[in-house]
């Protein structure tokens, strides 16, 4: 049994979702990693990780406008407003949606649909620099 | 470390909840699984997986229900509208819900609490025809 | 490949979040686990876990309110509701968060970010008796 540790560094300029796919599939390649499972972590509670489409840049912009409608930025809502507008509904977004993945390599290849992409969901309006944790057993 | 591979197929009509367990009890007992992670994807973006009771059809129907309102079939809500009306609130259900679980095998048996079973949550309207990809390790 | 079973068990009184983080790091330290997956299981329907920030206990405050709000207590809108009316509301909400994380343990640590902590979110108003399973592969 093999173990990989490796952590993806993201910067990002305000809330939305952005695409890593391509970092974590050059985490495999270059380890030649063939058959386990990776683990992939965001260390942060105001950004979080999730599967989509990869085809239209129209799903990305509405995904986060909905997030936006649904979880408002409005101090009158939060006890929670030290650190900002932003900074409650990131931690709420967060919640509805993943801190953590667990994707599988067969045969030196992520499985994922034709149509998944990995992506960081970023709820800060602020620039911010991210680190998603790799981790490869197999 | 052994490690095994296999693909759950599910045809699905209309949105909703679709038990899944038998399917991947059957996996483990088929090939006598001992102790170790299995790592559950659903290879698409406009439907899902979930830990649901598995008691009262009801709370299906609720759950289905309440993911409804919560995300509206209203095109002038989204700009993602030319693969229907139904396809943008199905990449946000998706967000919402999962794409990926790992479970734990003990014994030769999945660790769920007696109510949990497993469900593909499908969110498009139309027939579909879902696969779930299923991977040990142990 | 070394395996490790563990049962973390929570009594919860009403609905909210409970850290239990330092019952997983002192699973992963009695037995001296060193680089691996731990999978984590909660074995309901009507709790669930999340990764959130364990330094203002406001952020605690706002997300139990949030979702308190969201999905709301009120046997109207729901068919399931012998079970009382927080059953219903409690699965919704089980379903929007997780009921599975995996974690990364590296050179005998969690990889959790600075501010993360391990939240066991009750969505039940009467106290309850909460298993979640811990399974290390390493």
């Amino acid at each position: 049994m093999k173990q990989f540790f490796h952590e993806v560094v993201l910067k990002t300029k305000g809330t939305g979702l952005y695409d890593f796919t391509d970092n974590t599939k050059s985490f495999v390649h270059k380890n030649k990693l063939l058959n386990g499972f990776l683990n992939i972590n965001i260390l942060h509670t105001s950004a979080s990780l999730i599967i989509q489409e990869n085809a239209d840049p129209d799903v990305l912009h509405d995904l986060n406008n909905f997030f936006k409608k649904l979880v408002p930025m409005d101090n009158k809502l939060y006890k929670h407003i030290t650190e900002g507008k932003d900074d409650m509904p990131a931690h709420i977004k967060s919640a509805l949606t993943n801190s953590n993945l667990t994707l599988s390599v067969k045969e030196g290849k992520l499985i994922l649909g034709t149509w998944q992409g990995l992506y960081l969901f970023e709820h800060r309006i602020e620039n911010q620099t991210r680190i998603i944790s790799h981790h490869f057993i197999g």
